[in-house]
């Protein structure tokens, strides 16, 4: 026979056994901690209209887009969770309660340039509260708490969250005469970590045409730093002249007054004026997050407040906001700063049942009572040598073999050994299961994610 | 603005919050048993090169099939969960230990004409384990025990486990001198329960060209009914005239075997010699499983053993074993029959707690220290009536609302109403997060299919 050569395309994820388990670990810790907050499950198909998709039309993502005909349909890939997102909500308004608060964590497609770290199919992790008219500042004031939860539940406490409003900014813009050129300017400073100030300034007063006195009050704003307390001070130097800027630094105020009670920690909360977010649509709170000890990963969830998500759709005045988390490319770099624990169990099992008799039945029995117990179990079943099944299970990282010889099998107990410690005790196989349990636990506790 | 109306892909299910927490719920129990036998999660691209996805290639599939160009690139989306295994398995086998055990959940695309009850994206849920060489009859006598436990998590008992061997038929039919035309046959049988043995009958003589004893003969056979035993028994009659036939028989026996030992009862399992399964590619146990009480929904989790996954892909002999749930399909049809447990809670969350002054700190820090105790907790942050509020709790089926007005504040309480008794009590938060805890836990006790 002819064979293809197995391939997976270049810029799709695909894991060996061990690192799936721990991204599984990952997004089940993800799905929990936005459920803890209120927020529903949803899953949209993968495939839209592409009418509906490109309903904005136009820049990158029309150029990266999976699009095809499939008989007279034409057809696209989602490219990321927002756009259908919008769709969902304008088409199922009427039967929604607002504010709609949902999670969704699903593949996304973009035929990016395939190029070291970067993914053509990757996963986003979505959280989006919208209101049907208004929704409350309170919710912006939500979000970061939510994000402290979600990080500190992967095993995470150096990072911080860094937080600005785009009225903020734009009322700012408004007060130096820029109010057309705040695109421009937003998108120029949002490089500012990157090539720095002095550049910032050069392509502020040469590409977007301000002139230097501009360009000097818009590097002075940006460059108020200190602790939340002090930025919020030195911002109130600009109040009373910009009805916008107003209206941001008191959300901006109310954002960061209510950290306390949703329990963030002044240190993983950092009011930053230099955050934009390129994205046109958000218009309040903007977010960002970083790790402390690894800020070349840039960040790590982002996401922001906007006034219409639905424009495309409906009507229908419907604000929110949104965060998002990139987790297929998190996950990679994660994995490659060796920033995941190996030391959480990523084996299929927490025992190996070997038979050692012809007659592989009780083997069979006990796993069945194991299982009863919750116990993750594996009978091996195959005619190998011992040597062979142990060597199995020491590959895998399956923490517990329990062993059925004609002694155990007619003292009704089984031989438990502990392959970390080589310890072997026989009990019964209540005893067993009580005592794998507590060890697959005990292995299981610790957090996904190390700090170094 | 011009606006695009907003709409789903026909064949593309997408549910409402309620219908998608009762399906996330049936996955997280498939989940959860796989995990308890062992298996592995795995998680492959939803796109391959359309070379590798086709390596089989012609029929149905390929009619099917999205399949699509990105710049060079010749893509498809994968139409089961199946052969991207085979290419995960040849592509990685020398990093993989064997045994290979690995579960899938995962949507697959079929571009079928669409009908109602028919998805173009739908979720499979499949086990497969896959051997090096060789695999033990025990792992095909392992897996009733998997389907068992599965569908009675799921909450059902009257179902069966309808198990055949194909070794047998294909022995049976070389006895007949029939071994040429062994494919015809097991496609005409198949139908018999739409059709019926008459037509059945007739078929086999005008298409499949049988003589009339040799259609008698099949027909006798296929009317073997019974218990285990007696159809067992009754094969032993046909014994010792085909090697292939007696080996068949022996891998039946066994199968039936062990059950009791798998913890499989006797009434969920029955051996059944009208089953082939269409697919070319099983070799020995073949497998359906029917819910007795809608047997026009037809096999819900079906599979079998193989000799060879990754033919096409290597050189390398991978025997295996597998099943396959086709959960959006299954899903649909318990919807459609009244079968989803409407009891279960579908709430997006447990509490949702409401501010009753204007300073919103005190529910919030209520609703921190419930998340702590690990309750699902919205605080509802919107400036409404307080009769709004409670509808939205109704609408959404919150079980229960969290109160916090002066006096409660003052006290260092809050109020927990339980919306479905109507019971309001004045208690402390932490009191609160056991009453409100235990409460969700009894809610969320059911099964999730309810049977009739």
């Amino acid at each position: 026979m002819e064979r293809i050569k197995p391939r997976t395309l270049s810029g799709f994820m695909e894991l060996l056994p061990g690192p799936q388990m721990q991204l599984e670990r990952m997004m089940e810790i993800l799905r929990r901690t936005y459920s803890l907050y209120g927020f529903t499950p949803l899953d949209t198909p993968a495939i839209e209209s592409a009418e509906v998709l490109l309903a904005k039309g136009g820049g990158e993502t029309e150029k990266q887009i999976y699009r095809f005909n499939k008989g007279d349909a034409d057809l696209a890939l989602r490219f990321d969770l927002t756009v259908p997102l919008a769709k969902y909500v304008a088409l199922h308004a009427n039967e929604l309660s607002f504010p709609f608060r949902r999670y969704q964590i699903g593949k996304v497609y973009r035929g990016e340039r395939a190029q070291r770290g970067r993914f053509r199919e990757f996963y986003q992790a979505d959280i989006d509260i919208i209101g049907d008219g208004k929704l409350d500042i309170l919710n912006e004031a939500e979000i970061p708490s939510i994000i402290y939860k979600t990080f500190r539940t992967l095993g995470l406490s150096r990072f911080q969250i860094r937080v600005n409003n785009r009225k903020i900014l734009n009322g700012f813009y408004a007060m130096e005469g820029l109010a057309d050129k705040s695109g421009d300017i937003m998108r120029t400073v949002d490089k500012l970590d990157k090539i720095g100030p002095e550049k910032v300034g050069a392509i502020l007063v040469e590409d977007c045409g301000l002139t230097e006195t501009q360009r000097d009050e818009i590097l002075r704003f940006i460059s108020i730093t200190g602790s939340n307390g002090e930025v919020l001070a030195a911002l109130e130097g600009y109040a009373g002249r910009n009805e916008t800027f107003d209206q941001g630094l008191g959300e901006l105020k109310a954002v960061a007054g209510y950290l306390a009670q949703f329990g963030v920690p002044e240190e993983n909360f950092a009011v930053d004026l230099t955050i934009a977010r390129g994205l046109d649509y958000y218009t309040g709170t903007v977010y960002e997050t970083t790790l402390l000890d690894h800020p070349e990963i840039g960040s790590v969830c982002s996401g922001g407040r906007y006034d219409n998500l639905a424009a495309y759709y409906t009507d229908r005045q419907l604000p929110g906001v949104g965060i998002s988390i990139g987790l297929t490319r998190l996950f990679y770099v994660l994995g490659e700063q060796g920033l995941l624990n190996p030391a959480l169990p990523t084996a299929p099992a927490d025992a190996l049942v070997l038979p050692m008799t012809a007659d592989p039945g009780p083997a069979i029995a006990v796993a069945t009572r194991l299982r009863g117990a919750g116990i993750r179990t594996q009978v091996y079943m195959e005619q190998k040598k011992f040597k062979q099944k142990m060597s199995y299970a020491d590959k895998l990282g399956i923490p517990y073999a329990v062993l059925l010889g004609e002694d155990e099998i007619a003292a009704g107990k089984c031989s438990v050994k502990d392959l970390t410690t080589g310890v072997q005790v026989t009990v019964t196989p209540e005893e067993a299961a009580a005592l794998i349990g507590a060890g697959a636990a005990e292995k299981a506790r610790g957090a996904v994610i190390l700090e170094k």
